[in-house]
């Protein structure tokens, strides 16, 4: 079996560190950098990670996917409020078979862009993992970092298998999971604290130390969990609404991903993260009041703070 | 008729106007102030207002309960998260046909006060005023400035009406209302405004002006009708809350109470305004889950700005 060429599209906190690491254990990557460009051509790549720190001197390094070779892999790690972007970005990468992975947060993201390219093979990556981009060409790697990949629409269920391969590989926990099962039960935890620590400006230890606010996010999970379950999806129940609370017991206070957006006047993924999993809730007959409020306060909230895209 | 003698418990933004304007059209009034007692003692009592300013000169000013005499109506104004001292503030003041009016937001004010003084004759005061004390000794009346009084348990309908001649005579709109139907009303106005605002750091027109903010209000509006309905009150619609949204489209800029409590860290009235209505509503087996999502923000909010009593 040939190996496979890897692309990543958004080389940030995520894609930095899992296209990182497949470069650093030898495969062939190919990475798209936007603001850092120019810093990692002259300095390299480099990734500060809790399993293990190293620096990728030669780094295949391009501004513009024009530049960038076909791939069997491609990795797209945007912020989900640059999906527009794909039309443009991917078609150059893409040969017939090319598998486009969205290590994402949302629902509704392989549907969209299935739309767009129906004939695409898609997959959903869902990243289970600390790290921020500190400084340009620095990723630094806190805790966690297993990837679950669920097949949306990639008839080559070998090619699936190589990938996980190569992660593992590469020193990184990669599992097959069912696509929608997994992407509502990531919703469970996302939606409830990625944004309540904007709505309250405070991180989730705190919301769950707070027993009113402890109530509000079970509340808040399990209204996911009924949104799931009214759209068919298997194994979400309040057992695990349970779990997942207990594991962010023993977090470190932490903010998630859209209150380091917001934080730092950066978009926040509203649409995909609310907007949308609301929608598909709402078709199904089932309507989630509490994280519906939150959307708006959100919305509000990006408003009346100056966030542009 | 004999004339009434009138106490004011609370003599703030909302007691000392009202008890002022009683004074001023020549009522016996008697006022407990609290920190205010000295500047009023030697400056007497000022209030600016929109339908015409006046000072009064001689107050009967109190500093404990225990010094005033008894009243034929005693008029709370006091801020309900202090309730508690009732107990011992009122029977100074009581005789066994006073009328004990609550001139406070939220529900189930008179229910408890009742448990406590079960002969105790009392009926709602529903204020429509913006009003605040600027500075010792001043009230600075801004607009508005009705009272509707709803009869909880006052067997005596004449004094009653007495009070409602008083105010008339004195220059203040009043009107006797149904108490339920008023208090819920009132609720469906101070529920998502008092919260929001807070929630949001913000004022009632920008909440108006954001569509999905406009219509969360017109949501937990219409989870105060649906609760006020469950509990069997009448007349409260959703033609009602059209109203109460297009009134406050008319309004200028506006910070409830509550926002204003929260800014000058003093507490804020969560309980009577938000725990109360939605436990009596859970009872009747209705839930309010945006408005019980606000609460539990405002707990949080005022628990990690270091507000205490």
């Amino acid at each position: 079996m040939k190996n496979l060429r890897y692309g990543i599209i958004g080389t940030g906190a995520i894609g930095g560190y899992y296209g990182g690491r497949l470069a650093h254990s030898g495969r062939e990557v190919h990475f798209l950098f936007h603001r850092d460009y120019d810093y990692v051509c002259e300095h390299g790549l480099q990734v500060d990670s809790c399993d293990g720190s190293f620096h990728l001197d030669a780094v295949n390094a391009y501004n513009d996917t024009q530049q960038m070779p076909k791939c069997d892999v491609v990795m797209v790690a945007l912020k989900s409020v640059r999906n527009h972007l794909l039309d443009t970005l991917l078609p150059p990468l893409l040969q017939s078979d090319t598998l486009v992975i969205l290590i994402q947060n949302g629902i509704g993201l392989e549907y969209d862009l299935q739309q767009r390219f129906p004939q695409l093979h898609i997959a959903a990556g869902l990243a289970f993992i600390c790290s921020a981009k500190t400084q340009p060409g620095v990723i630094n790697h806190q805790c966690y970092g297993s990837i679950n990949l669920g097949n949306y629409s990639c008839p080559n269920e070998e090619r699936m298998e190589q990938v996980l391969t190569d992660f593992r590989e590469a020193g990184i926990e990669a599992n097959l999971v069912e696509y929608q099962e997994a992407r509502w039960k990531k919703a469970v935890w996302n939606m409830p604290f990625n944004g309540m620590t904007v709505a309250l400006n405070t991180q989730t230890n705190l919301l769950l130390d707070n027993p009113d606010t402890r109530q509000l996010i079970y509340d808040q999970m399990m209204e996911v969990v009924e949104a799931a379950r009214a759209l068919g999806v298997d194994h979400v129940d309040e057992a695990f609404v349970q779990r997942m609370i207990e594991t962010t017991d023993a977090m470190v206070p932490y903010s998630p991903s859209m209150k380091l957006d917001f934080d730092f006047h950066r978009p926040m993924e509203i649409y995909y993260l609310y907007t949308r999993p609301i929608e598909e809730a709402r078709k199904a007959g089932c309507l989630m009041p509490r994280l519906q409020m939150l959307e708006a306060e959100l919305k509000f909230l990006e408003k009346n703070s100056g966030c542009a895209l």
